[in-house]
Parts: C-alpha cells; structure tokens; sequence
C-alpha cells in the first residue's frame, strides 16, 4: 500500500472514532470508504417504499430491519392482500398504508419523512415528483427515469420542494466497490485504460413491465446501468463518445426491448469502456486494466457480496447489508444536512449516456459524441 | 466433475500410457488434453527460422533446445552480424544459413525439413509459398497474412508441393486453454452465451514495422487475433455476423494501423463475443459466460503461463514451454503423416473476420453479415 493511501485511511479511522463519516467531510465525487454504519441520528426517519414487488420484499424491506437512521413505516401499494402481509409482517399501522389513489395524502404523514420509489422505470418520475410535493425526501430506485427531460423534471421538483434525492445505486456504499473507485479515480495503478463489465440475468417472464418498452424495459435500462456506472465510478470520468449494439436470441420475446447489448465509452482521459448487458444470461463482473496492474470484482453488482482481486492481491473489505448501508447514509445524511453521496444529478449523468447508447443503436452503431 | 469428462480423461490416460495422444487418433476440431510430448519420431526434424526478432531469438530458438521431435538446425536472415552470433550460440553449420536472396536454395538442404516463417506478417504469404516450393514443410506466424485471398494462395501453394502448413497459434497445444476449449464446446457449463476478452500491450516502437499498414501492422491483427481465437475456440464455431469500432489516444502514431479495436462476433449457436485488443495498453484475459457458469483465464496468452479459473474452483494444469509443444507436435505429425491441430485453414478463418472487422470500421461499426 502506498503511503498516501495509508495516510487517508488513518485520516479516515480518526474520523471515524470521532463518529464522523470521511466522506461526509470531504464530499468528493466518489468518497472514501464508509466501513461503518453513519452514526445514529436521534429518532429513525420513517420509510415508506413505494411499491411492493421482489425488490422491496426480499431486499428492501429486511434490509429496514437492519438500519438505525432508518426505519420501514409505511407502505404504498395497489393489492390490499400485500398491504395485509405486509402489515402483519412489519407492524405498519393502517393510517400508514397508501394505495396509488391517496397517495398523496402521505403528505399529512409524519411518521413518514422518506418516500422509497420501487415503481416500473416508467412511473418513477411521475411518482418522484409527487412524493416531493407531498414534502418528503426521495429515494428512487434505478435507472432514475426514462430520459434526460425526466431526470431533469425529477431533480427540479425535488429542488422546488426543498427535499433530497438520492437514486437507489447500493454499490456507491459497498467498501470493495469503494475501494475500486478509490484505485482507479487516485490512479494508484496509473491512469485506467480499459474498462470491461458484464452485467445480466436472464428474464423469462415474457409479460413481465422490464420486457415492455412503455414501462421503460430492456436489458441496458435494468442491468447495463450497472456496467455504465462501473465505468463511469472506476474512471470518476463523464464518457465524450458512445457506440452500442443489439442482438437478441429471442426475437418474439425482445421485440420492443433489448435483450443484449454491447457498448463502448470513450472517456477524456483516455480510458475506454468495452461493456455488455443482458436478459439473456447471468453474468456480472468488471475487470479494470491502468498502466500498472489491473483490479476486478466478480461479482461486482451482486446482493450476495463483491469478490474483489487486484495484480497486487485479493481486495477483502468486510460483508456489508448494500441496501441497509444506503438507506442509513441517506437518512443520516437527510437528518444532518450532509451532501447526499448518490444525487439524482448521479442518476441523469447515466441517463444521458443511456440515450446515446439508444440513439447509436438506432443508427447502425453510429458514434455518438456527448457534450463535456 | 462429469462421468464423461471421467471417462474422457481416463481413456486420455490410457493412450498416453501406450505413447498415443488421443488427439491424434480422433483429431476433432480442437482435441482433447495433451498433457505430454508426442512421442518421440525418432530423427529430429530439422526447422529453419525464418526471420530473427524477437520472438525467434527469446522464444522460438530457445524452445527448440527442449523438443524431441525437432531441433534448430538453421536460419534465415538479412543481418551478417545476427547470423554470426546465431551460429556460435546453437553450433549451426554455415550451410545452413541463408539469406534472403539465397533463401530458395534452402530446396537443396537435406537438413531442414520445416520452415518456420517468423517474418513481418506482409511477408508471410510470399515466403510461406517460396518454403513450400522449396519442397519443405512450412510453420508460419500469426496473422497468417494480410487477407483471405493471401492465406488462399498459401494453402493452395502447400498443398500443391504435398507439404504440411500450420499456423503459429501456440495456445491450442497449452492444457489449460485446452480444457477450456473443452468445457465451451463440449458444453460442460450448458452453451457458452458470451465470451469477453482483451488482448494488448503497449508499442512504444514508432518506427516499427507493427505500425505500418504495408507490413500488415495494427492491433487487430498482431494481438486482436488472439481475442478472436479465444472467442472462436471456445465456442467452436464460426462467427455468422461482425461489428467493430477503432479507438486512439496517440492519433500520431497510429495514423496508418487501429491502436484499440474494440470488436463483436455474433455466433450461429447463440453465443455473442464482446472482445478488445490494443497497442497502447497491457492486458490478457479471457471470461465466458455459460448457461450453468463461468471459467475465465487471466491471463490467457500469456508465454509465461495461463491462469486458469472457473465458476466450480480453479483449473490447474502443468505449466509447458508452449512453443516447445507446439513444434513437437507439428514434427510428430508430419513425420507420422498425422493430421495437424492447427492448419493453414484455421489462419483464413481467423482472417475472414478479421476481413470483416476492418469492413465494419471502415463503414461507421456497420454490422458485416458472413456465410456461414
């Protein structure tokens, strides 16, 4: 380990007795590690996810069992048998669960201060915008939106009601996935050259919203948004030029939506991104190569936990709850009126890469140029 | 590991307690282990190095002390001085040194059985058809040469003197990359959907013949051929479909040839290969994805050795001198009558697409169809 970065992290240890975040401090693009949990902030801000599907079941909701800035207090959903579950399961008094009829009426809530937006990609604007204006903070889920306009829309609501927001890229608080943006961004190895990630699953619910180019489906608006980020966090860079490609094995099912797709990132300091994503298969990985050595993780994007390996050796970094980690940064962030680490600004610089990716495809692999 | 794999390795064993490679009596497309030499011929074959860079001088000549079947046992060069040195180090008779205005004497020389073309890659056409009408067998670098209608002629050229042609691709006679071939094509994973890779390293050399378009330089064709094999190899098939895009961070150098091509092959049996090559940056791995797993070399062209991984532990096979094996087999077969692993056709298939790859850059990474 090179001395700089011994200093930062003993820096960040006195810090961190001090119960003070180093990142919270500093706020740079992509901060330093946080390898526990932000120090509790008094009484828990209350959550109400938005949207009650696989995300928020399995993920989500266990993860608010977990958090200490945060805590589950109310639900949004459209099937009265989730709310019932739900409310069992978690203890949700009825005055705290919504449907998408009343759910503005949240804003009359006070046990809710944080609005979670699990929504098909579709609805995540239009439901962003009315959390806002009920006077609640934000969090939705990636990818934020379906175009730049809507980013912009989001952010601008948010702005207008003087309310945070934070898109839902649970890998910004993962310490391997941190310690990667810190090698590439510090240029510990040198300068990064090539980035190449793959991420992916295989989707076979053929009437599922994410095969349905109306509820802003496809393989790169689910899963390419990671292998997007990891460029963009393993560089710290904005990309300048944009090529993407399609295919797909299934035609009857991917007729609206990509199954596959390749893209390439030019980045201004030199770096280029050779990425894949796909609803075609499982596979998640980065594989970063700089001047010096090269660092992946593998998995990269995973719930399950990051494996991570640099030229130098294994990257071991302790087994963290990503989404608990998220939501009690947020929160801690929300309650003492720290810099949020992950912006909705975070989610529209994807997003504008994603509509390039879009528009190449659409013209035959035709390079984009972004504007600096 | 599988019962056929079992099976498989056991009847390896077993012929090669009898001296027989199991390769040889099959002789599939890309065949199975050969964790050993061939069996010794008898007589060495004697091999004449056509050409004495780098790669003849520090991997070629020195591998040529460790085979059985063959030995060095003369040169071609256009530099006095070199062929002085040569001569002391590995006690060549002068009769066996030629030039490159004498070569076609090299007919007469009852001592040199195959010619190994190691030449700029423009040269190889005209050189590999001198050897065979020359009466000799022939051994010839990759790229095989500068376009399907050259590689053509060579094999047209072999075949019409009744010599053997095989092409220089050390890394079908390497265990570890063998059994990757393996599990891709005998679909031990289930079918191989995606193969990424990366193959460069970086040219400083800005007068080199390597960045010359008349010698057949550009990353594509001295590193990306390695990208393309593993795609192709892994999966065992042909690519039906190609797009490419090109890339460069020091356009004053790489005026004439590609420094970074960043390519994709789609595949008749559902696999897609995303793969990269370049001249400004050191990189070599190798990642597939399958239906049931991964497995993945890191690096996986390496002389040094191939590190080898999959989704079910690590695949640990003897380190080889990888250049040795490949002329020890060469040798066995021709002086066996046995059939090549890898022949002149093997080269024209690489350079089909590496045709196609240069006509989708050409065209703005418009998507090349090839027959099948």
């Amino acid at each position: 380990m090179k001395a700089d970065s011994i200093h930062s992290r003993r820096t960040f240890l006195q810090q961190a007795s001090l119960g003070i975040s180093a990142s919270l401090l500093a706020a740079p693009a992509f901060a330093s590690h946080s390898l526990f949990t932000p120090p509790q902030t008094g009484k828990p801000l209350g959550v109400a996810l938005v949207g009650l599907g696989y995300y928020s079941r399995d993920l989500l909701a266990p993860a608010l069992q977990e958090t200490k800035n945060c805590r589950l207090a109310g639900i949004v959903t459209g099937t009265p048998a989730k709310a019932e579950e739900w409310k069992k399961k978690y203890n949700i008094p009825d005055k705290n669960v919504y449907n998408y009829q009343n759910f503005d009426r949240i804003a009359d809530n006070p046990d809710i201060d944080i609005v979670y937006v699990v929504l098909p990609n579709s609805m995540h604007a239009g439901y962003v915008t009315r959390a806002a204006k009920a006077g609640k903070h934000v969090i939705c889920e990636k990818p934020m939106a379906l175009s730049v306009r809507e980013c912009e829309g989001m952010i601008e609501a948010c702005k207008k009601a003087g309310k945070e927001l934070s898109i839902g890229y649970r890998m910004h608080f993962e310490p391997t996935t941190q310690e990667i943006m810190r090698i590439g961004q510090q240029k510990e190895m040198g300068q990064v050259q090539m980035v190449s990630a793959g991420a992916g699953y295989r989707e076979t619910r053929t009437g599922h919203w994410k095969v349905k180019k109306a509820y802003g489906g496809g393989a790169m608006m689910d899963m390419g948004v990671y292998a997007l980020q990891a460029a963009r966090y393993v560089t710290g860079e904005e990309p300048v030029a944009v090529t993407a490609q399609t295919f797909t094995n299934r035609p009857d099912m991917f007729r609206e939506v990509d199954e596959t797709t390749t893209f390439q990132l030019v980045f201004p300091g030199g770096a280029l991104a050779n990425l894949h994503t796909s609803f075609g298969m499982s596979m998640n990985y980065l594989r970063a190569t700089a001047e010096k050595g090269w660092f992946r993780l593998d998995p990269f994007s995973a719930y399950g936990g990051i494996k991570g390996e640099s030229s130098k050796g294994p990257l071991q970094f302790p087994k963290i709850n990503q989404q608990a980690a998220q939501m009690d940064e947020v929160a801690y962030c929300i309650a003492n009126k720290k810099p949020m680490r992950v912006t909705g600004e975070e989610g529209l610089k994807d997003m504008r890469v994603v509509e390039a990716i879009y528009q190449s495809v659409k013209n035959g692999s035709r390079r984009i140029e972004l504007k600096a």
